[in-house]
């Protein structure tokens, strides 16, 4: 009844830190707890990077390590305890692979913080190739009518800026500003804000990123490679001019943190997404203390609200701008990432 | 029907930067939406200092100013709109004298985020005067069965405290870390979280300060001048070893700050209350992110905290160790605090 | 400075139960906390026809009584203490006039609650009139872009079903069945739900309504006079199945109650809003109990509400449909609305 | 290395509605995501008693059925993933002993609403027996200081009382009613209450009850035998005379049910947990929405909640009152259960 299941498959595997090298390698088993997913698509995102690279203070598994976590197919095996799930149906492995389910964090379904959490593509192998092992608890459903190419991209980067929203306190009505609005996780924000009832501002530089975040529902663009008083500016876009009741870091350095912890009205939310190597937060304890200022960091979300954040792909209010090439040019991929010159998001197709 | 209302008193009043003169001076009368209030006793805070030196980043009125904002007196007379009042009901005079009623803050009952709150002893006159002037709204409601002389200190300090343990999210249960638990704010800080149904880890140097924090009800001790390492301790204080709910840093210094972002367990809140002078908090971002770290400052209460501070104190649970002297001693009193010299806190008595 | 007040207007009184009288009255004066309202136009709501007919358990105030309290119009007179607004501003009456701002309930920003509210066109004369007294910090701040016509019946239509939506704890992408979602409070609902990012599933009758409730936005229509079964219905129209997360009632009455507390899911709301006489609310307690179903009245909004519901108003994302005729005309509007015969909202002109 | 594990254990068998067989029969395997758990002691709850009759509206596995979720033991035996459990680790079996882990609910914590939650000693074999399975990820975790015939009531009655508690959303220092006060769950109730600092309005009837209550820590004991007017009586003992922010109604029938909409302060909750048969809730309308009440049902904790409820125990800060019969006795418990004649809780010892 279940698929044909092959021996072997093509993947794309870190044998030494730094390249990726595209071979055969055999098709993992499921345990008892798991499934077997065919990966159709992969997005590639800038956390693969630093799986690659070794640079951030948390350790991969030892090499050979298959990245990946934005993979989106279909299972394929079923473990004995996996009844929740059928052959067949659509899912996607993301980020958090498995989580033990037993600690306080799982009690509470706050399983990204869970101690014993494993990673997609950075602890256990990942999805870029084309048979990949998961945890059937935490495997993503997808809905039959969404479109596996598109969805890939959303489960990390969209669930990433969906959780950050959340986090943010912001409720339908409020203002928030997206600092990045014009990258990847920017437009996805701005798109899922929209959908939520905020009314956002987008805070980035240049013409092409104001074309773009205003074509994606931004209320106001802030151009903060014209301005001259960004904070003015940004209280000056709120109908109150109070400020934002919240703001998206989504490319944390040094300056745009201080500017948010400025401009974000009292009370207010400063929610740090972006990764950025050895960046601090830093604000004045004065002004944090009589404006009762939050300032709080946001993970990857849950699975509630990876459920959450497909619904609303599902119902059509997000659309991922993004470029599919095969699983063997990953590598290219990379390149382009490094070099900077990635505009939205790279999708891999694992069949080629 | 009023009391015998005389038409001048005595009062500490500022004239110039830096000392107080004790003098007669008219006795102020009420606006329609005010009560005159004759003041009783009045705790000293550090904040009277800050106005008596101007050294915080926040203009007071023009001198002569009264500072004094740990105010218990009773209503001697009524504005024509103070209808919620009666003449001879006891009441305190809190930082918070007044607000506009009318603003996105005041609206939500966040009147002391409002950007014309009027502050007692800053920018209007306090309550180092025998009789002095509050808005009916905002006057603190100080049920019959109180000692005006034992509340005064809770107007101020212990508002701010239980503020900030309301506002660190902890429920009932968990365990929160107290940073200068051995203070004036810390002493109460640790009552009102016992009242609170919190676990308490008392964190401040010295075998005195160890004493009094144990009796006081803190579950663990933690002395900063003699651990060998201080987050490792804080976390191993915990039941399950994962850290602290929250954190309630009442003097905020560089390194209790992060410290304090390192033990506090993950999806843990750190509260920052104390101000010292031009202070900054700094914390890396991929741990704050990562473990979704949330950094807040915590303002004083409004009316609704202050009315629920008061009704702990009502109930018996809230001892003030406090030391009273004649209004008529008020420099001795700043001399002593300046010179770091005061334990607990001072109450001056305004008939002396 | 200010404006022309006449000394006379025109009002229309009830005299005695039943009927009003359009006449020439005194223009009110208002006290140093209230301001004086040049009210253009008044939305005409239920709640008039009970204060005409004394059929509420709610006293009004001794006749001649002005009803009306969806006024819009402009300050023409500050008290002394309405310091806060302008001559000239637009502003707007609603049914809580003022309250105490001292109580548990003022102080938690619960105003609707105060015992001593006062309420227009009840226990305080209303909008029916040319010229109308109000507290100044409880009058509704309009912002000078929104037409006051289109927007009086925001003032407690609006605001009402706002506040359930928020009350209903439903957020972004969650869906919300709206029962009588075809008439005047429903069809505000619905806008409202939609620019809160809820998704609506609108319960009426007739196809006439379900025209209506379609284009407002509805994601299904569920039609009670030909459903087989409503609950079973519901609950399909939900992604899951499970059933909508929570339901606004508009128009309690026992069976409609009865379906809800059984087709919302597990954990779900229902809020209680329509208030029809001597209707009970009754639900088995084992279901309530093992499916942790919450029930709960939501009266009107407090001002921080009221403002926020206007914002939605001000960026066009509602559209109230009404009629507007002369106040000379306001008993023929009473009778239509006795005889049922009112589809979206009436809006009299007070100049006419 | 693991313990000697017998082929055969005496149990309490259900073979045929209304009776109860002490017998032997097969010591249960656990699966792979189970653990055996040598069950030395076990609560009797009315739960037990209508899984014997079969008079909920909910069907309990076909006979022969082993009743019983308040087990407390050790774990003698692990299936291949219980990974995060050792052997010799004493754990408690609840009323939910396993539960999908990836519906909606079990997704959000809340896996007591999980459609295929397995109940202990009702849809899945229970406690009364001296080995018992359940699933590794829901049983209860107890630290090795607690006793383990002490705590085998917590495990059903604990929690469920502590659930209400949070779901009640009363804060430290506001007033909660408890109906039922001098009851098993009860006096359970009024320890978390004091613990979470709440204070407690005990209602029950007679001299008995009184005593009892008060000792337990109740602020006030209503005697609803004798009081002419529970419901002014109720508001009476709250500090501002308002009414209990809270009820929590452990042994609901219509009266005091309606009783508790009418006493509880507006914005107040009602918190059934009690199931007696065939009962409903009712409410008038009109109150409960100017009044903005909230009745809510509450059933049984989570894993979290759990957790939090034995540290409680564990910290000295509950104390059960149980009396402790042979395992071979149980049928004596149930007929004085149905007689009534039991104050407090029986706990069966397995090795008798
Ligand atoms: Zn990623
Ligand atoms: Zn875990
Ligand atoms: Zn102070
Ligand atoms: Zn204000
Ligand atoms: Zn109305
Ligand atoms: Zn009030
Ligand atoms: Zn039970
Ligand atoms: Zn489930």
């Amino acid at each position: 009844m279940s698929p044909n299941i092959p021996s072997e498959q093509w993947a794309q595997v870190i044998e030494k830190q730094g390249s990726v090298t595209y071979k055969k390698i055999p098709v993992p088993k499921p345990g008892p707890d798991e499934v077997l997913v065919n990966v159709k698509y992969s997005g590639v995102c800038h956390t693969d990077l630093h799986a690659l690279h070794g640079d951030w203070p948390l350790d991969t598994k030892p090499f050979p390590l298959v990245g990946g976590h934005e993979g989106a197919g279909v299972v394929v095996q079923l473990g004995e305890l996996a009844t929740e799930l059928k052959i067949g149906q659509k899912v996607g492995i993301k980020w958090i692979n498995g989580s033990c389910l037993a600690c306080p964090y799982c009690q509470r379904a706050d399983e990204p913080l869970c101690a014993k959490a494993s990673l997609s593509g950075y602890t256990v192998d990942g999805t870029f190739q084309q048979y990949a092992v998961a945890k059937a608890a935490h495997v993503a459903r997808i809905p039959d009518e969404c479109d596996l190419e598109s969805i890939a991209p959303v489960l990390c980067a969209g669930i990433t800026v969906y959780k950050g929203l959340k986090e943010s306190g912001a409720k339908p009505g409020d203002t928030i500003a997206i600092v990045g609005a014009g990258g990847g996780l920017g437009s996805l924000a701005l798109q899922y804000a929209g959908a939520m009832g905020l009314h956002a501002i987008g805070i980035d530089g240049g013409d092409e990123k104001k074309k773009l975040v205003e074509k994606l529902g931004a209320q106001t663009f802030i151009d903060f490679t014209k301005t001259k008083d960004l904070v003015a500016d940004v209280k000056a876009a709120t109908p109150d001019g109070l400020g934002p009741s919240a703001c998206l870091l989504l490319a944390v350095s040094e300056k745009p943190f201080q500017q948010a912890t400025q401009y974000v009205r009292s009370r207010g939310v400063v929610v740090c997404i972006g990764l950025p190597a050895n960046a601090s937060i830093s604000a004045p304890v004065f002004d944090t203390v009589v404006r009762m200022i939050n300032i709080r960091g946001s993970y990857v979300g849950n699975r509630a609200d990876t459920a959450e954040a497909i619904d609303f792909f599902r119902r059509g209010l997000i659309q991922v701008p993004s470029k599919t090439v095969g699983l063997s040019k990953l590598q290219d991929v990379y390149e382009l990432m490094q070099a900077g010159k990635i505009a939205g998001r790279y999708v891999v197709d694992t069949s080629k």
